[in-house]
C-alpha cells in the first residue's frame, strides 16, 4: 500500500536532534518534493528534565511526548529517528522501533558499533531499513559507500582521521608548538573537547567508528573490543620537532587492513609522510582513505562532527527512508548485509611497522653502539638515527631512531631491554610509522 | 515479478567495457552474493572492426554480438552497459535501451552531459533506472551523492580538479618547472594525454563533467554551452613561478556558484591559495569540493579515469539495477529527478573575482603609475605588486598585480587599455583568482 503520507518520530533533544527537527520543519516542502508525498514531524520524545530546559522557540512544543508509549504506539510514525547518543536506553528504544517495523535513523556510533549486528538482523526480519550514515564522519557520505559505491571492490585497507577532537589538538601541537596540556585547555575553550576528554583522547570515540567502517569495509562483524586502542596524551612536542625533522606528521589514525583471513584494526598514533594529503587534514576536520582494488585510492573529507554536518547526514537517510516508505510493499532499499566467512584479528605482537623510537640517555661515547646493538640482537634494523645533547650540565642527549619495518613483540622487547641499560635515562616515546602505500599505481589513462 | 537471474548485455569492447566484462565474469560469484541472485554477462554487442583486434583471452567470445537486434531484443537482458563513449551512436543505443525497458548504466559523459534531460525523462516513463556514476570522477563516488547524502542541502558550490590530463600537465609545470608543451609530452608519452590532446588541454572534458555535476547540484538543466571555458596552453612557467611566490598554486578548475536565482558555471585555470587541500592534489588524481549549508565543505579524492576506477562505478551501478531488478514490481531506486524554477546563467562580464595580472613593460620610471591609473580608472584597487627587471639589454621588467574583486568587463577594458599604453610590450596573462572560502565555519563540537 502507497503512503499518501510520511510520519517521523525523532528520540531527544540534544544539538543534533534539534537540529534534524529544525531541518525537517524549515526544509519540509523541498524534502517533500524529493520523496514526492508530505513528510512531517510527527512527534519528538523527550526526557522530563529536558522540558524544564530552554527550549528552542522554532519548535512547535505540541510535538514533546515524554511517554515512550505514545511515542512507539503512534501509527503515523513510519520512520524513528534516535539521536539521544550512548548505549543505554538508545539500544532499546532502537530494538522496539525495528521490532514494531519503523525504519531507524541514528546517528549513534557506539550503539552501532557494540549492536549493529544484532540491529541489522532485527531491521531483515521486519523488512525495514537500519541507516546510521551520520555515526561516522558527520556530514561525510560515508557508511552507505561499501554496500553501494564500492560494492564490487575488495576493499585491502582503511586509513582515517576520524576524530576531529583529537586532530584539532595534534595540529595545535604540530603549528603552533604548543605541549598537548594547553592544546587541550584550547580545544575544551572552543567546544571542540569536552571537560571530560577521555572518550576523544584515549581513542574510545575513533574505535567505535572503526569498529563500524571495518565490519562494513571487511563484511565481518569487528566490534570495538577486536580493536587496539592507544591515546594522544604521551605525545611530546618533541616527538613533533623531530617528525617535522625527518619529514613526517603525526596522526591518531584508525586502521584497518585486509590481509587474505587475517584483519588488522587499531587506533594509534602514527607518522604518516608529511607530503600525504592525509597529512595536510587540519584542525576538526575528518578525513578516511579507503583503498580499493578497483577504485584505487579514494579520498572523503570534510566536517566530521557538529549538529548542521550530522544532521545533513541524519536527514539524507530520512529521505531515503521515506523514499522505501513511498514506493510502499514492504521493502527496504537497504541492502542485506552480507557477510565472508570470519577473520582473525591479527594480534599487535605480530603486526610488522616501521617504528620511530626516541630514548634519553647518557651523552657518552659508545651509546648509541648499545643502542644499535640491542636493536641488532633482535634484528631490527635502523633506517635512520638523529643524536642531540639535550642537556650540557646533566650531560644527557636525545636518540631517535627510524627503524625499518619489525614486529611489535621484538620492539617491545628491544623497549624493555633499553630501560635496564645503565646509559639510558628513560624510554621517552615510540610511534609506529604508516607510509599507506596503495597497491595500486594510478591508472594510465588519458582524461 | 521476482527475477530468478539478472541478465547483462555490454555495448563496447574498448578498455572500460572489457574491464567492467572482466569484473562481472572474476567477481560473478560474491557480486551475486550482494543481489541474491546470479548475475551474469548475457551479451557483448562489438563492431565487426573490434572482432579483427587481438581480443581478451579471459572473455567467452560467445558473448559477442555485431548484430544490435539480437542484443536489444533479447529477452534475458535486464540491464544495459553502454561503455563506448562519444555522442552517437550511443545516444540512440541508450534511448533504444530505455525505451525496451532497460535499466541503463553509462559512463559516458558527453552523451549525459548533452542528452542527460531526455533520457531521465525517457527513463522515468519506462520506470527504470539510469545511472551513470562512471560519467564524472572514475571511481569517485560522486554523482549519487547530489540525490542521496547531500539531498537535504542547499549546495552553494562546487570546485572540482575532474580533468586528470591537465592535472597532470599543471603539477608538471609547477614542480618541474617545465613549460607546457614538454609536460604534455611527458603525459601523452605515459599514456594521460591523448595524439589529439584537445578535448582535455581546451577543458572541453571538463565541462562535460562539470554539466553533469551542476545540473545534480542546482537542480537546474545546465548544458555544456551554458559553461565559460578555457584551457591551459597560455599558462607559462613564469605564472607558476609568480603565482608560487604570492602563494597560490594554479589548477585548471571546474566552478559552479548558487547566487540565489543566478547560477556561474565555468571551466578556466585558477590561482588557488598554496595551503588548500585542493591546491595539493596533484598528478592525474581528481578532487572535488562540494559545498552545502549542512554538510559544510566535503571533498572528495581520487583516481578520476582508468579502466578499473571506472569499472568500480559501473559495476556498482549495475549492482543498484540489478537489486532495482530482483526486488521486481517495475520499481526503480533511482529518485526522480525533480527540478527547481530555471536559472539565468551569470555571465562572465559580470562575474567578479581577484585576478592576477601578468604585463611586459618598458623598463622605466613612471611605468607602474601608468599600469596602475588605468586600473584606478576602471576601479580595479589593487592587492599586491611584483616588478621585475626581466632584460637589461633590451631594457625590459615585468609587472604582475593581483587585484582585489573586480568585474570580468572592467578587467577586460582595462586590459585593452594596457595594449595601448607605449610602455607596455605585451600583456602576457590574466588569471582569475578563487579562494574558495567555504561560507560556513567549522561547527563547534567535541569529537
Amino acid at each position: 500500500m502507497k503512503k499518501a503520507r510520511v510520519g517521523v518520530g525523532i528520540i531527544g533533544l540534544g544539538v543534533v536532534a534539534g537540529q534534524v527537527a529544525r531541518v525537517l520543519l524549515e526544509k519540509g516542502e523541498t524534502l517533500s518534493q524529493e520523496i514526492g508525498c508530505p513528510l512531517t514531524v510527527r512527534r519528538i520524545k523527550v526526557l522530563e528534565t529536558d522540558l524544564r530546559r530552554p527550549l528552542t522557540h522554532d519548535i512547535d512544543h505540541k510535538l514533546f511526548t515524554t511517554r515512550d508509549e505514545e511515542f512507539f504506539n503512534d501509527p503515523e510514525i513510519d520512520i524513528v529517528v534516535e539521536a539521544i547518543g550512548g548505549e543505554n536506553p538508545a539500544f532499546a528504544y532502537l530494538k522496539r522501533a525495528l521490532e514494531g517495523g519503523r525504519h531507524v535513523v541514528t546517528s549513534n556510533k557506539e550503539v552501532i558499533a557494540k549492536h549493529g549486528m544484532v540491529l541489522r538482523a532485527l531491521a531483515a526480519e521486519h523488512v525495514v531499513g537500519l541507516r546510521y550514515e551520520g555515526s561516522v564522519g558527520g556530514g561525510i557520505p560515508l557508511i552507505t559507500r561499501f554496500q553501494y559505491d564500492l560494492v564490487a571492490n575488495r576493499i585491502n585497507g582503511i586509513y582515517a582521521i576520524i576524530n576531529g577532537t583529537t586532530n584539532y589538538i595534534l595540529t595545535q601541537m604540530a603549528h603552533e608548538g604548543i605541549d598537548f596540556g594547553t592544546a587541550l585547555k584550547n580545544a575544551q575553550a572552543l567546544g571542540y573537547a569536552e571537560a571530560n576528554p577521555a572518550n576523544d583522547i584515549e581513542g574510545i570515540d575513533a574505535v567505535y567508528k572503526l569498529a563500524i567502517l571495518a565490519t562494513l569495509a571487511f563484511q565481518t562483524p569487528i566490534s570495538p573490543e577486536d580493536i587496539y586502542r592507544e591515546g594522544i596524551s604521551r605525545l611530546s612536542n618533541r616527538d613533533f620537532q623531530y617528525a617535522h625533522e625527518l619529514g613526517f606528521a603525526i596522526k591518531l589514525l584508525a586502521i584497518a587492513k585486509n590481509n587474505n583471513d587475517q584483519v588488522e584494526v587499531r587506533v594509534h598514533p602514527v607518522l604518516i609522510p608529511e607530503d600525504l594529503l592525509l597529512a595536510k587534514v587540519d584542525g576538526v576536520y575528518n578525513a578516511i582513505v579507503v583503498q580499493g582494488d578497483l577504485a584505487g585510492d579514494v579520498l572523503f573529507y570534510g566536517e566530521g562532527a557538529g549538529a548542521k554536518p550530522t544532521a545533513s547526514a541524519v536527514v539524507a537517510d530520512v529521505i531515503a527512508a521515506a523514499r522505501d516508505v513511498v514506493r510502499g510493499n514492504g521493502i527496504t532499499s537497504v541492502p542485506v548485509f552480507t557477510t565472508l566467512p570470519a577473520k582473525n584479528i591479527k594480534p599487535m605482537s605480530l603486526i610488522e611497522t616501521r617504528y620511530y623510537l626516541r630514548v634519553l640517555v647518557v651523552d657518552d661515547a659508545g651509546v648509541l653502539a648499545q643502542i644499535a646493538r640491542v636493536l641488532g640482537d633482535h634484528r631490527i634494523s635502523i633506517s635512520s638515527v638523529i643524536q642531540k645533547t639535550t642537556d650540557n650540565v646533566a650531560k644527557t642527549a636525545e636518540i631517535v631512531i627510524m627503524t625499518h619495518p619489525a614486529r611489535g613483540d621484538s620492539i617491545q622487547t628491544a623497549l624493555d631491554e633499553f630501560a635496564r641499560l645503565n646509559v639510558v635515562k628513560e624510554v621517552s616515546n615510540f610511534i609506529r610509522v604508516e607510509e599507506i602505500s596503495s597497491n595500486q599505481e594510478a591508472t594510465n589513462s588519458s582524461s
